[in-house]
């Protein structure tokens, strides 16, 4: 029952779906960030979802669009992080079987939070090519039904809801920074926001050290790239996925690259300004307009979508220091 | 035109009165809490407030509440803090003047951002009560309206309004925890709640280094403490104030105080699990969680309003690292 594509009506019917296991986040507006950044800065703080993430939307849509047979065989995915959470909690709120792959050599601090939300945890290589070869067998074996992070439509849509609750909030928003990590993320947002309103831009943000959309849109074609070591864990990811690439081709605007330092000072920003704690991952957008990479008017009404806030405290701490 | 009082009926019209000016900010309910503080926690985050603080809407609703003729006065107050930065930024939004009487030794950056929201800043004596007869002095000078952080029934009113929103949120709260510093924002809090429902428990915490309501409560009338440091900076007061003493006698069921390394926990477990920046006059309530000092049913509905996240990011950073 693999669907092809994703328009807004999908959308709209993952809000509705989803609302009841999903924190409808809020639109911030901490004015005092204006003037540092050069425009008008709305924040879209999904480290206050529930998980600490976007990630809980995509996988509780995915998991109610399955049928009672799917829902009975349960659901594997491959995620050491906020996906990988996700799946574990929404599957045991929805009262499925979650098992989820994890690298040997993640950190025991996510292996022990998958399981605390109830998932089967089975240990695979660290190479991620590899330990997909292990989902796909352990899927054969047992029926399970994959819960891709990037590439399932339903995931998508899910992430997708974020676009919808900050057009409400604020209908006049014209810019919004989007992360991209597999591409998920955006190819739900910038669907929702495309087949909405065409005029409101949509841009994602890479890290510099591993950009798969951003080097294919220059070289016209998907590439693949050696990844260098970037804070931004969350987003590290070798090539563009096979189904968010040509969406994000057709419906996002620029995709724009930031440094180690930008996405550092950003989380400090972040926490001065807002309050909140953004992981690396969550706040290249706001790395991208300290960095001056795009093109705004002062005046202009920019969301950066905060995606997530689930990294160690005392890393975060140290970040925090660095900036005296 | 002093009113002597305050009810329910007030903060209901503080409510519709503050409203274009202010955040009404969500109630946050993440769920990891619950299994390392032994109930079931909701947060009310203030620290997502305009200027950082709920003291925006006291300030505002004061302001609001002059008549014209008090308007084209002119509003004074004396806080270096979060009390003085609202008065500043809500005088700037409705056009009136605003003076701001900080202590002469107070960190410039306080200074600097009373007057980045367009205040008259003037500098006077270290010592409370000396600082005040220079309020009275220009009061009776210029006839400036006194904007009294916690005396105030108007300000008081407007801090209320948090009562409002959590019991629309979560009809079924239980207990609600409340810093007291000066004591407005729980006589605020207090008589919403006690007048809508006297059932649901409010209790008070103090910092155990400067605590005169909870030596008060203790000795059966008004005392004046000597305080010591507390990194609880804001919540610093030698005695009770002369208007919420009566209502917090009334209202309040207990008093509680808790140490310095329940709050430095504290600000950890809120970033960590509630990805907010509480500065730690705002973890009090958290803190009096962890002291295991409140008896508690593990299924009970706990609020603990998080005041504020107004502090030094690198200071923030070291409390984060001490964690380990």
């Amino acid at each position: 029952m693999e669907k092809n594509g994703l328009t807004l009506k999908d959308i709209d019917e993952a809000e509705k779906r989803i609302h009841p296991y999903t924190v409808r986040t809020p639109l911030l507006r901490p004015g005092t960030l204006d003037e540092v950044l050069g425009c008008e800065v709305y924040l879209k703080p999904e480290m206050l979802q529930v998980t600490g993430a976007f990630k809980m939307r995509g996988a509780t849509n995915k998991i109610l669009s399955l049928t009672e047979a799917e829902r009975s065989k349960g659901i594997i995915t491959s995620s050491s992080g906020n996906h990988g959470q996700a799946c574990a909690l929404a599957g045991r709120t929805i009262a499925i079987k979650v098992t989820v792959v994890l690298p040997e050599d993640a950190p025991q601090i996510k292996i022990k939070k998958v399981k605390a939300f109830g998932a089967n945890v089975l240990l695979g290589p660290r190479n991620y090519k590899e330990r997909m070869k292990i989902v796909r067998e352990e899927r054969e074996k047992h029926g399970y039904i994959l819960v891709h992070a990037y590439e399932d439509f339903a995931v998508m849509a899910g992430q997708g809801t974020i676009a919808l609750e900050i057009l409400r909030d604020c209908p006049g928003i014209e810019t919004i920074l989007v992360p991209i990590g597999g591409g998920g993320l955006i190819s739900g947002i910038s669907t929702a926001i495309k087949e909405i309103n065409p005029k409101i831009r949509v841009i994602g943000v890479e890290s510099e050290k591993c950009a798969p959309y951003a080097e294919s849109r220059k070289a016209g074609r998907r590439v693949e790239v050696d990844f260098l070591p970037t804070i931004a864990d969350g987003l590290a990811c070798r090539e563009p996925g096979d189904n968010p690439y040509p969406i994000i081709e057709k419906y996002v605007d620029d995709i724009v690259t930031v440094d180690e330092e930008d996405i550092k000072t950003a989380m400090r920003l972040i926490a001065t300004h807002a309050k909140l704690i953004a992981e690396p991952s969550s706040s290249v957008g706001i790395a991208a307009l300290l960095s001056k990479r795009i093109k705004l008017r002062p005046d202009e009404k920019v969301c950066s979508v905060l995606t997530s806030g689930n990294w160690d405290i005392d890393m975060i701490g140290k970040i925090f220091n660095e900036g005296l």
